[in-house]
C-alpha cells in the first residue's frame, strides 16, 4: 500500500506546501504514515475551475453512461481489496467486519443511483403541448424537467469512513444527477479517502470522463472547508457532522451574496418512548434492544437513542436495572478518534455535573486510554430536570443515553413537546398502547423524520422509502434526504423549455418518449409518447 | 362596500392601536377610506399560534375536504363581484379588465389545486415492504410520505393584487399541502386584501374548518413581516416582491436558531437575445413584440424583458428605429403606487447617468404625476459598458429596457456569461441560427429557469411543466417554482413510517391503496394494492 499523501485536482496530484499532518491510528494511538498536504486556496480555486469546466460536458452525458462510471467506481472501490479495509481500520479504529459491511453498502448505493438515473422518473419530466387555438389566449409548448445543479461540495464524514465519505451518498447522489463534485477529505481518514479518490477518478478515465468531474482536498482545519463553501463556482453542499461544523457551513452559504442549499446532517437524540404495556411485557427485550442500539458502532451512529423516556412505577424501575446490568457488560471499544473520544468524555462529565441526573451504568471493564476507547454509559434524570436543562436536549455523540422518567401520560406528551427536530423517533407498545398513542405520535411526526413502532432507530435502509432527515438541528433541510434514492434530488433543479423544436430538447422531453419514462402529460402521467 | 380596517385573526376582526394608514389611490393621489390598522406584536403572536393550533387538525383533513374548501374559497372570491374588482382597481390603478383576468387567474389556481390533491401523486407515496427472512438482516416495514410543514407566512405582492396576494398561489399551495396560513397583507391594498381574507375565513367557516387556519395581519412598515419570519412557530415563508425585502427576509430566517424555508421570488432582467436571421427577418415582428412585452401591465411584471441583446450592424440600426418608434407611441400609465412610479423614475436617472448608457427612446406624450404616471422608455449601451457596470445587472422595475449591441457571436457568449441568475432567458433566431444556437443555449440553461424560443418571457402559463423560478437573485430557492401545481412542494416534507400497522398509516400509504394513488412499491411506479 502506497500513498501520495497529495491532494487530487482533476486527476492531478498536487501538494501547495502548508504544514502537513498524519492521522493517528485510535488503535493504538501512533500517528500513520504518510503526512498529508492540505489544500491552498489556489487549490480550491483550481478544483473549482475544473469542475465548472467539466460540469458543461458531464452534466450533459447520457444517463447510461454515468450510470456505468457509477458502476465502475463501485468495481474499482471492490478491487481495492483489503488495502482499503486494513487502511480504513487503522484510521478509524472500526472492526474489520463492519468495515467490510461498509463497503458494500457504499457500492451498493452506486449501484442503486446507476438504475435510479437509468430508469429516469426522478427527473420529474413534464409536457403540456401547446393550444394555439385556445381563447383567450393560446398555450405555448411547455416542457419542464429536472437538471444538475452544478459542481457539488462534498464533506467526507469520520463515522462513515466509506459510506459517507468520498464516495458515499452524497458524492453518489451527485455525480448521478450530473454534478461534478468536491470532496473535502475528513482529516482523520486521509488515506482511506486517497484510495477511494483514486477509484473515482480512474473510473472517468476509463469512461472517458473530464477528469475535473471530481477533486479531493485536504485539510485538518477548517479554511479548505469554508473556502469551498465560499467559492463562487459552488452550487450545493453535503455534509455528515456536528451541529456546530454543519451551522457553520450553512451560515457561510446563506450569507454568500447568492446563496447556495446546504444539506448538513447534524444533531439528532433519537427518542425512544417505552409506553406500559410495552414496559411491563417486555422488559428484558427492550433492555437488550436498547443496549445493541445505544452502544452498536460505539454509539457513533446518527441514529443512536440518545433519550430514552418512560412513565416511573414498578416496570420501569425493572427496566432500569436490566439495562443497568447490560450496559455494565459492554466492553470499552475504540472510538473513531481522540477528538471524539474527549468530546464523548467531555459530555458524560457534563451530563452528570447537571442537577438531578444520577449515573445509572457505566462499562464495568476500564477503558483504554492509548487505545482511544469508550465506555457505555446510562444516566437517568426526572422530566422536571429535562424540561429546564436545555443541555440535556444536546447530543452527546458515543455509547451513552438518558433514561428520562416522566411522571404520567400528560408528562409524557409534555416531554415529547420539548423536543426539537430530530432524524427519529421511536415508540414502544402493546396493540393496547397504541390505541391511545395518536396524540404522542402527532407530536412526533412534527418533531421526526421517521417514525418507529417497536424497533430501534439505528441501521438506516438504503431504499427508496427511507427518510433519513428530520426538522433542524437534525438537518438544516428537512425537505430532504441523504439517504436512499430521493437523496439525488438535493442536486438538481427545474428547468422549462417554452417552444423548443424536437431536436433542441432534452431526449427526455421529447414526444416519442425514447427513454419509455412515466411523464406528466397532458396532466396525465403516462409512458405514452406526447402528440 | 364597507371595510373594518382591522386585522383578522382566525376570524376575528382585531385592532391593537398603532398608527393607523390609509392606502393612497394611484389614480389620483388621494387617499382611499377607511384607515387600516397596523398588527402588533401580540397580533403576530396571537396569529401564529391559532395558525399552530389548527395546524392539528387542519393537516389531518382529507385531500377532498381540502379541496372543497379551496373551491369554496374561489366561489366566494366570485361572489364579490364588482366590489372587488372596483377596490383593487382603485387600490392599484391596474385597468379593470386586467383585474377581471387575474380574478379568474386567482380562481383557476385555487381550483387547480384542488384537483392536485384529489389526484393526490404529489404527495410522492412510497412504499417498502417488510422482508423478514432477508440475510444478513432482514428489512424493515418502510412507508414514506410528503406531509405538511407547519404553519406558512405569505407576502401579498404588489403587483398581483389578487394572484398573488390574500388568496394567490402561494396561500392556496399552501393550504392545499395542508398548512395553516398567516397573510402580511400588501400595504398598497389593504381594502382588496380584507375583502379576499373574508372570503376566506368564510370559506372555513362554512367547510366547518378551524378558524386558526388563516389569519391576515396588516402594516405598512417592515416590523409585521420581521416579526412574522422570526416567529418560533412559523415553518416557511412565500414572498414575490424586490431583491432587498426578500433577501431581508432570506436573511432574517437563515438567522434563526432553526432556520426555515423561504421561496422569494425577487429580481430577474429576463434577457432576450436576438440572433442575425431573425433580425434580417422578421424585424418589424420583434420590435412590436419587444414593446408589447417590456409596456405590458406597466412594465410592472416580474417576467418584464429588461436587457435586449443583438450584434451590432444594418439590422439592428434598423430595429433600433422600429422599437424607438413603437415605444414613443406607448401612452404612460398609472403604476401601482407611488413608491414604485418614484423607484422607476430613479431607476431612468441612474440609467441615464451611466457614461456609455443612451436614451433611445421615451413615451412622447407626457406623464402626469397626479395621475402616477410612467412612460416606457429604452436605453442602449456597448457590451463593454454593460460588461463593466454592475448597475446595468440590476432589475428596474417598470416599462423600460436596455439594448446591448455586442460586436459580434464571441461576444454575446460573453454577455450572457456575465449574467446573474434570472426567470427567463429568451432567443430569437431562425432554424439556422439555432443550429448555431447550442454554446448560447448551453450559458442560458445554467442562469435561468425557463427559457423561451421565438417567445416573449410576459405571461406566465400556470400548468405542471411552468417553471416559475431561477437562480438568484431571481429566487431565493432554485429548486422551486412559485406558479404552476409543482408550487405545492414547497410547503411540505417526508416522514418515512417504520413498521406501522395498516390502522395507524396514512390512508395513502395502506395496502389496499383505497385513494388510487400512483404509488413506488418495492421499486415499482403502480396504482395497484401493496402485498
Amino acid at each position: 500500500m502506497s500513498f501520495h499523501g497529495k491532494n487530487l485536482i482533476a486527476g492531478v496530484p498536487t501538494q501547495s506546501g502548508g504544514t502537513s499532518f498524519k492521522p493517528v491510528s485510535p488503535l493504538n494511538g501512533h500517528p500513520l504514515e504518510p503526512a498529508f498536504s492540505p489544500a491552498s486556496l489556489a487549490d480550491v480555486n483550481a478544483a473549482l475551475i475544473s469542475a465548472d469546466a467539466a460540469f458543461s460536458s458531464f452534466s450533459r452525458t447520457t444517463a447510461e453512461a454515468r450510470a456505468v462510471f457509477l458502476e465502475t467506481v463501485a468495481s474499482n472501490i471492490v478491487d481495492l481489496g483489503d488495502d482499503l479495509l486494513q487502511r480504513a481500520h487503522h484510521e478509524t479504529g472500526l472492526p474489520l467486519d463492519r468495515l467490510t459491511g461498509e463497503r458494500g453498502r457504499t457500492v451498493n448505493q452506486l449501484r442503486m443511483f446507476a438504475e435510479v438515473i437509468r430508469e429516469g422518473s426522478w427527473r420529474d419530466a413534464r409536457i403540456d403541448t401547446a393550444l394555439p387555438d385556445r381563447a383567450p389566449l393560446p398555450r405555448p409548448d411547455l416542457r419542464r424537467i429536472l437538471v444538475p445543479l452544478g459542481p457539488v461540495i462534498v464533506f467526507g464524514a469520520s463515522n462513515f469512513p466509506l459510506a459517507f465519505s468520498v464516495a458515499g451518498g452524497d458524492t453518489a447522489s451527485a455525480l448521478a444527477a450530473g454534478c461534478p463534485v468536491v470532496v473535502k477529505a475528513h482529516p482523520a481518514h486521509p488515506g482511506t479517502s486517497e484510495l477511494v479518490a483514486g477509484a473515482i477518478s480512474r473510473a472517468l478515465e476509463t469512461c472517458g470522463l473530464p477528469a475535473g468531474t471530481f477533486s479531493l482536498l485536504h485539510d485538518n482545519g477548517i479554511e479548505v472547508g469554508l473556502a469551498l463553501v465560499n467559492h463562487p463556482l459552488s452550487c450545493g453542499v453535503g455534509f455528515t457532522g456536528s451541529h456546530r461544523g454543519g451551522r457553520a457551513l450553512f451560515d457561510a452559504a446563506a450569507r454568500r451574496p447568492n446563496p447556495i442549499p446546504v444539506f448538513a446532517e447534524m444533531s439528532s437524540l433519537n427518542p425512544i418512548f417505552l409506553l406500559p404495556g410495552a414496559l411491563r411485557e417486555r422488559g428484558l427485550q427492550l433492555a437488550g434492544g436498547l443496549k445493541n442500539s445505544i452502544t452498536g458502532g460505539v454509539g457513533q451512529f446518527c441514529t443512536k437513542p440518545g433519550l430514552i423516556f418512560a412513565i416511573a412505577g414498578e416496570e420501569l424501575t425493572a427496566l432500569s436495572g436490566l439495562l443497568e446490568k447490560a450496559i455494565q457488560a459492554v466492553p470499552p471499544a475504540p472510538m473513531l478518534h481522540a477528538g471524539i473520544c474527549t468530546s464523548y468524555h467531555s459530555g458524560l462529565k457534563h451530563l452528570a455535573g447537571i442537577e438531578g441526573v444520577v449515573p445509572l451504568a457505566h462499562s464495568e471493564q476500564p477503558e483504554d486510554a492509548a487505545q482511544t476507547q469508550a465506555g457505555a454509559s446510562v444516566f437517568s434524570t426526572k422530566s422536571s430536570v429535562f424540561l429546564k436543562e436545555k443541555g440535556l436536549h444536546e447530543e452527546v455523540f458515543g455509547p451513552c443515553s438518558l433514561l428520562v422518567e416522566a411522571s404520567d401520560a400528560a408528562d409524557l406528551l409534555e416531554l415529547a413537546r420539548s423536543l426539537d427536530g430530530q432524524l427519529t423517533a421511536t415508540v414502544h407498545g402493546t396493540d393496547e398502547d397504541f390505541q391511545q398513542a395518536g396524540p404522542l405520535l402527532e407530536i412526533l411526526q412534527r418533531k421526526a423524520g421517521r417514525l418507529l413502532l417497536n424497533g430501534f432507530p439505528t441501521g438506516v435502509e438504503v431504499c427508496a422509502s427511507m427518510h433519513h432527515g428530520g426538522p433542524y438541528p437534525a438537518t438544516t433541510d428537512t425537505r430532504f434526504t441523504s439517504v436512499g434514492t430521493a437523496a439525488i434530488q438535493r442536486w438538481a433543479r427545474p428547468v422549462c423549455f417554452q417552444n423548443f423544436p424536437p431536436e433542441a430538447l432534452p431526449e427526455e422531453l421529447q414526444n416519442a418518449n425514447p427513454r419509455g419514462l412515466l411523464r406528466q402529460v397532458n396532466g396525465q402521467l403516462t409512458k405514452a409518447a406526447a402528440i
